[in-house]
C-alpha cells in the first residue's frame, strides 16, 4: 500500500506485522500490542511470535519470526534487552522491513546497554532492514489503525490531520492517551523514535512533509542526531506545512537527565534555536503550548494579515486581549464605518460602537444573538484578518438570561461567521461556570473552532498562525 | 460584628443590607441579589427597596431606603445610572455605611457619565457614607454568605483562605463562577471596585492584610488610583501574606481600551513593575497564572530553600522538570546516599537510583506503590526543600497494571509524604487519560495538593512559593 512512494510507506502502512514477545498475560506489553491491533480495526495480517504459546487472542502464534509463513513488513519487539540483538538478526534473515524495538535497557542505561544497541545496529548494517527505537512506543497510524504502542487503545482512533514525531517512550504513552481522550483535532501518524539508533527524525520529517494526510507536524525531541540532515528536512517540511517543535535539554541539568533518559547528548540550545528560526520551525515551550498551537493549525486557516478582531463579554477581556495582541505581534483591527454603524444600530443608547467589541451592551438589547452579531460584523469587515472571541460558559440555571447561549447556539453563531469569511481564522476563549464551559468548548471544538481557557493562550495561537503565514511566504520566495 | 477593628468591617460583615432596585423579575440583577443572600445563608437583615412592589421573595419591600425601619450598614444599588446620585443622597440621609453601586453608565461612558459620577461623589463628601464602584459586582464574603453580586449563587460558598481585589464588573462575574465551580482552594473575601470613585485598592489591601481569615491576596487591576498609598499598603500587605497581582493596560492599545472600560488611565507599565518588585508583590501575566499561584499559596507552605525533588513517571518528564527548575530559579536537589540506597533496594537490577526519580522502573518492581516510595524518599531526604511529582491519570480499564493507582491511592501516598515533611511544599502534575486525570486531580486538590496540567506550570508555582519566601525574609529584616 505505497502512499507517498517513500521507503517509510512500509512502516506506516504494513500489510503484515509480527509481534515478537506476544503474550497471553493481559498486562504485558506483548498482549496489549496484539489487542490494540484487533481493537483499532487494523486490516493487515497479525502474527504473534512466542515459543511458549499456540494462540494469542484467537491468533495463531509462531515460535520465531522465521516460522511466519508470508512476508513480514514490520516486526514489533518487546522482549528483554539482552535477547533483542538475536531477534533483530532473525528479522534480517526473514527480510522484515522495519523492526520496532519497544524494549528499553540500551544506551540510556550505560555501557552494557550501549553494547547491546551497537550489536543490534551491526545486525542490520548493509541490509534492507531498518530499526525504529529502541526504548519507544513506536508507530501509530490512525488512518489504517496500525500501532505498535503498548498504551491500551479500545477502539478505532479519531483520524485527523496532525502527525507527531516524539523521541521518548512512555511520555508518548501518556501524551497519546491525552490526545485520544481529550483532544478533538484527530491524529494522523505518530512516530516514537526512542534512542534513534537507526531511524531518526530527519527521515520521518521528510516522509511527513510529503504525506498528504498530514497537515500539521509536531515534534518533541531532546536532541538531534544529524544536524545538517535535520535542517534540510526541516526547511523542506516547513515550506509545506507548519512544523511545531518542542525541544528540551535546554539547560545543563536537563542535558544530564536527557543523557540518562534516551542516551542522546542534547546540543547547545542557542544553536538549535537559531536553526529553528532559519528553517521556519515554530518552537514552543511545553506540551501545553504545543497542543494549543497544534489545534489552531489543525482547525483553522492562516490569516492574511495581523489585524485582529476581538469580541469579548467583558471590558476586562477587551483590555487584556488588546494587550496580548500588541505583545504578540498582532494588531488590533480598526472597524470600518459600516461595521460601527451596524453595531450602533443594535447598541443601547448609552453605549458606543468601540473595538474590541464589548458584548455586554449588545446582550442587553439583542440577548444571546449579540454573540452572533459581533461575529458577523468581524467576519464581514474587510479590515479584519482574524478573530478572537471571548465568551462565557454559564450554568443551565441561567437559561433565559440575555447572556445565556446554548452550546448549539454558539456552534450556529461561529459556523455562520466561518461561512461568511472562510479565510479568517477564528479562535475562542471560554471561561465561567465549569459545566457550561465544558459543554460549549466541546461543542465548538467538535465543529472545528479551537477553544482556550485564557485570552492569552487564544491570542498566542492566532499569533502563531500569523507568524507561520509570514514564514511560508518567505520560504516560498527562496 | 467588628472583626479586624477596621472601618471596612462594616462593609464585609454588615448586619443589615438594603437592595435598592430589588425586582420581582427573576432575570433582573435586583432579584438575583436578594435571592443570592437567601441562598448563601446570609444571617443579616435584608431590605428590598422598590416603590412598585410590596414583597420580593417573601421579604417586605420598602418604597425608599429612608422607609427602612432600622439601621442600614450596606445599600446595594442596581438602578439606571441617572437615578443613582439621588439614591446615594438618600443613603447619606439614612446614615448608610457603604453604598455599593452595581450600575454602569458612569465615567467609563464619557462626559455625561463622568458628571453623574461626580455628583455621586459630591453627595458623600464630608459624610460617613462611602461608595464602592460604580460599575462593579461589588462585595462577597464566603464566611458569612454576604454578597452584592448579580452572578447567581445557589448555595453556601466554600469558605477558604483566598481574597480577591478586582477592578472590573462582569469579569469578576465569570471569574467568580469559575472559582465557585472549578476551584478547590475556597474563597474568603472579594472586593470588586469598578470605577473606584471613592473606595480604592489601597484601603482594601490594608484591610485584607489585617484580616486573619485571608491567607492569600490576589488582585486584578487596570490602573492604580493613588500610587503612593498603594505602594505603602502593598508593602505592608506583602510582609504579612503573599499578594499576587495581575495588571493589564500594559500596552498603549490596552490603555485606550481600559479608559473606555473603567475610566481609569492605566499608568506606565515599567513604573508599576518596579513598584511591584520594590513592595514584594508577585506579578503574574494572566488569570491562569494567577489561579495557578493562588492555589499553591492557599494549599502549601513556602519552602525553606530552592532544592527541588522531582519524581516523574517518564524520562521525558524528568528532563523537562530539570530544565524548568533551572529556568525558574530552583535547584535540582542532590539525593543523599541513604535515599539512593532506599531507591536502589527497590529498583530492578538494570536501573540506577538517579534524580529526578524516574517512576517507571519502580513501578516494574513495586507496582503503584512506586509513587509512594518515591514521595517518601523525597519527603525524608534532608537535601530536598520542595517536591514536584509528575503522575499519570489512567483509564479504569488499566486497573491492575503496575502503573495504575486509584485516586484514593494517590491521596494516601501524597498525604503520607506531607505527614513526614509538613514543611515541604508538594505540587503535582497529572496528564494522560482525561477521565483518569480529572478524578485524581479532583481527589488531590480536595485534600490540599495543587494539581497542574503541565510540568512547567507546576514548577512555576513552586518557584513562586520559593521566591516569596525570599521576599518575606527581606521585608521582615527591614
Amino acid at each position: 500500500m505505497p502512499r507517498v512512494g517513500h521507503p517509510l510507506d512500509r512502516l506506516f502502512y504494513p500489510e503484515s506485522v509480527a509481534i515478537i514477545g506476544a503474550s497471553r498475560s493481559p498486562s504485558k506489553f506483548g498482549h496489549i500490542q496484539v489487542a490494540n491491533l484487533l481493537n483499532t480495526g487494523f486490516g493487515g495480517r497479525i502474527y504473534p511470535v512466542n515459543p511458549r504459546a499456540d494462540e494469542i487472542l484467537g491468533l495463531r502464534c509462531y515460535p520465531s519470526v522465521l516460522d511466519v509463513p508470508g512476508r513480514v513488513d514490520v516486526a514489533v519487539v518487546s522482549i528483554p534487552a539482552p535477547k533483542v540483538p538475536g531477534a533483530v538478526r532473525e528479522c534480517v534473515e526473514k527480510g522484515v522491513g522495519f523492526v520496532v524495538v519497544i524494549s528499553s535497557g540500551f544506551k540510556e542505561m550505560g555501557a552494557e546497554g550501549a553494547e547491546l544497541e551497537r550489536k543490534m545496529v551491526e545486525a542490520v548494517k548493509g541490509t534492507d532492514t531498518r530499526i525504529v527505537g529502541p526504548n519507544t512506543t513506536g508507530i501509530l497510524n490512525a488512518e489504517n489503525g496500525f500501532t505498535t504502542t503498548f498504551v491500551p487503545i479500545w477502539g478505532p482512533m479519531r483520524p485527523g490531520p496532525v502527525s507527531f514525531i516524539v523521541q521518548t517512550g512512555l511520555f508518548a504513552g501518556s501524551f497519546l492517551m491525552h490526545v485520544l481522550t481529550a483532544e478533538k483535532f484527530g491524529l494522523c501518524k505518530v512516530a516514537g523514535l526512542g534512542n534513534k539508533c537507526d531511524l531518526h527524525e530527519a527521515e520521518v520529517l521528510d516522509y511527513l512533509a510529503q504525506d498528504e494526510a498530514t497537515k500539521v507536524i509536531a515534534m518533541y525531541i531532546e536532541g538531534v542526531s544529524d544536524g545538517r540532515k535535520f535542517v534540510e528536512a526541516a526547511r523542506e517540511a516547513a515550506r509545506e506545512k507548519p512544523v511545531i517543535v518542542l525541544k528540551s535539554g535546554r539547560t545543563e541539568a536537563e542535558q544530564r537527565a536527557a543523557l540518562s533518559h534516551t542516551g542522546t547528548l542534547a546540543g547547545r540550545d542557542e544553536i538549535f534555536d537559531a536553526a529553528c528560526r532559519q528553517c521556519g520551525l515554530i518552537r514552543v515551550r511545553d506540551f501545553e503550548e504545543m497542543l494549543d498551537l497544534v489545534k489552531a493549525f489543525a482547525m483553522q486557516p492562516v490569516p492574511r494579515g495581523p489585524r485582529t478582531g476581538v469580541a469579548s463579554y467583558t471590558g476586562a477581556g477587551c483590555v487584556i486581549a488588546s494587550d496580548e495582541c500588541a505583545l504578540m505581534g498582532l494588531e488590533l483591527a480598526e472597524l470600518s464605518e459600516e461595521s460601527k454603524a451596524r453595531l450602533a444600530k443594535a447598541l443601547p443608547p448609552w453605549a458606543r460602537p468601540t473595538h474590541p467589541i464589548d458584548l455586554e451592551p449588545l446582550h442587553e438589547t439583542v440577548g444571546p444573538d449579540g454573540y452572533g452579531l459581533a461575529l458577523d460584523v468581524l467576519a464581514d469587515d474587510p479590515g479584519v484578518d482574524c478573530v478572537m472571541a471571548n465568551i462565557m460558559g454559564l450554568p443551565e440555571e441561567m437559561k433565559g438570561t440575555p447572556f445565556y447561549a446554548e452550546p448549539e447556539d454558539f456552534v450556529r453563531y461561529f459556523s455562520r461567521a466561518r461561512e461568511r469569511a472562510p479565510e479568517k481564522p477564528i479562535v475562542v476563549c471560554i471561561s465561567g461556570d465549569r459545566a457550561g464551559v465544558e459543554a460549549s468548548a466541546e461543542a465548538l471544538e467538535e465543529v472545528g473552532f479551537p477553544v482556550y481557557p485564557s485570552i492569552r493562550r487564544a491570542i498566542r495561537a492566532l499569533s502563531a498562525l500569523y507568524r507561520y503565514s509570514l514564514v511560508r511566504e518567505k520560504l516560498a520566495s527562496r
